[in-house]
C-alpha cells in the first residue's frame, strides 16, 4: 500500500514536470552534476555513479573521480579516455565530480561543403543557431583530416587547482581519422556552473582514444545540434564540494583550463 | 494503450530521477523559469503560468507578465503584489516571466533572542548555514518592528531595462506588522542565471499588502529555512528571450535593481 502510494506521487510529480504546455519534457533537459568552478577548485571527488548518470542521458561529457580522465558519452556507453589518450568502457560503479548529459535528439543536421576547423566550426554553427541564449548539445561525426586532443591525469590528495594540472597535460594527435565530436555551446550565463561556448571532447569510430578537443580540421563530417531549453544541475553532498571557495571570479582561469 | 505505454514512460523517467541514491527527491529542487539576465534586459513576457508554476512548489518569489508587480508564494498560494502595495490573488492563468519556487521543508529553524535588521539578517543566516555553495529557501514568520517594501509597475512595450524601471519603484512602509519573508540565498555562482546571496519578498499576515524586502527590523520571529542541492531552469520558448543580449556583464546594475 505504501509503495503503491510512493509510486503514485512519484507519477504525480512526473506529470507535473511534463504536463506543462511550455515546458519541455523529461528527455530534453541537460543534467548536470556539481559546477565548473568547484572544479577549478579541486573538487574532484567523485558523487554520481556512471551509471546514475545513464539515467539522465546518453550523450555527454564530464570527467571522473580523482580527475582520472575525459568523460564521452555516446549512444548510452561511458567511455573514460585517461592519461594516455585510450579509450575505456566506465564501469557503472565509477563516479563523477562533474559531467552534463542528455538524451540526444537532433533538431538541426549540417553538412559543411568545406573543411572547418575548430574556430570555423565555432563561427558556422555561430550563425546558423537561431539563438546564443539557449543550451545546445552537438555532435560531430565523419572524417576529420586531424584531431589534437588532451586528457588529464588522475590527481592524489591533497587535489591541486585545476588550473594547476592542465600545465602539464599530455596531448594526442589523429591525422585522418574516423570518429565523432560530443559536447556543448552553453550561453555565457552559465559561467561558473558550466562552461560558456563550446566545450567538446572526441573519441574514435572504433573507441579506442580521444580526449578533450583543442584543435580539428573536418574533412567529410555530418554535424547535428539538438535545441535545449532545460537544465537540471545537482549540487554534491559529499566530499570538499561544501568547503571550497566559489565566491571569487579567477579572470581567464577557465580559458586557460578548457583550450 | 499508447496511453499506458506514455504513461510507462513518464514512471520510468520519474523513477530515473528520483531513484538515485545521491541525488535529491522531485520535491527538492529549487523549479525556476527563465534567467535574471534576460529580466535585466527587459524580457517581460509572461510564458510560465501560475497553474504550472504550482506544480513545481507551493513557496518563492518572482515577478509577472509585463513586470506586474512582485510574486510571492506562500503555502500554495501564488500572491501578486501590485504597484499599490496591495497583494492580490494571482489567477491561475497570469503568467511570469521570472520566477523560482520550490516545495518548502524546514531543514533547520533559528528563533533569534535579538532584533535583527536585514543586514543583521543576513549576517546570522552566513554564520548559521553549513555553507555558502548550495542553495537555500529561507521563511522568516513573526512580528517584525519594522517592514520597507517596493514593488515594480506594469510595463508596456517597447519594454525598457529592468534598471530604468526600478528607478521610480513606489516604496511602502510597515511599522509593527506581522508577516512572512519569503525567499532565497543562492550561492555565487548562480550570477547571471537567478540573484547570488539574500533576495526576499514579505507579506502581511493577512495577505493584504508586501513587496520586495528593503529593509526591516525583527520582533519575533522564527527562521526557517530549506537546504536546497538542486536546482532546474527552464528556458523561455517565446518573447523577447531568444533575442536578448546577455553576453556582456553589467557590474553593479544587479544590485541596484536588487537593493
Amino acid at each position: 500500500m505504501k509503495i503503491q502510494r510512493g509510486l503514485l506521487m512519484v507519477l504525480c510529480s512526473a506529470v507535473a514536470l511534463c504536463g506543462c504546455s511550455h515546458l519541455p519534457d523529461n528527455k530534453d533537459v541537460l543534467f548536470q552534476t556539481s559546477t565548473i568552478s568547484a572544479l577549478l577548485e579541486g573538487a574532484y571527488d567523485g558523487e554520481v555513479t556512471c551509471k546514475e548518470l545513464k539515467k539522465h542521458g546518453d550523450f555527454g561529457i564530464g570527467t571522473f573521480d580523482a580527475l582520472d580522465g575525459e568523460m564521452l558519452a555516446l549512444e548510452g556507453k561511458v567511455y573514460q579516455i585517461r592519461a594516455d589518450g585510450k579509450a575505456y568502457c566506465a564501469e557503472d560503479s565509477l563516479s563523477t565530480p562533474f559531467a552534463a548529459v542528455k538524451f540526444f535528439e537532433a533538431d538541426k543536421t549540417i553538412v559543411p561543403d568545406t573543411s572547418l576547423n575548430f574556430k570555423e566550426l565555432e563561427e558556422c554553427l555561430d550563425r546558423l543557431l537561431p539563438t546564443k541564449n539557449i543550451l545546445y548539445a552537438l555532435k560531430v561525426e565523419g572524417v576529420f583530416k586531424y584531431i589534437k586532443t588532451r586528457s588529464v591525469p588522475k590527481q592524489r590528495k591533497p587535489y591541486p587547482r585545476l588550473v594547476e594540472v592542465v600545465k602539464n597535460q599530455p596531448t594526442f594527435e589523429f591525422p585522418n581519422i574516423r570518429g565523432t565530436i560530443v559536447g556543448f555551446r552553453l550561453p555565457a550565463y552559465v559561467d561558473g556552473i558550466n562552461v560558456p561556448g563550446y566545450h567538446l571532447h572526441f573519441i574514435t569510430e572504433d573507441r579506442s582514444a580521444g580526449g578533450h578537443l583543442l584543435e580539428c580540421s573536418t574533412s567529410n563530417v555530418t554535424i547535428e545540434v539538438d535545441y535545449t531549453r532545460a537544465f537540471f544541475v545537482v549540487l554534491p553532498e559529499h566530499g570538499d564540494f561544501y568547503q571550497v571557495d566559489m565566491t571569487e571570479k579567477k579572470e581567464g582561469e577557465l580559458e586557460r583550463v578548457e583550450k
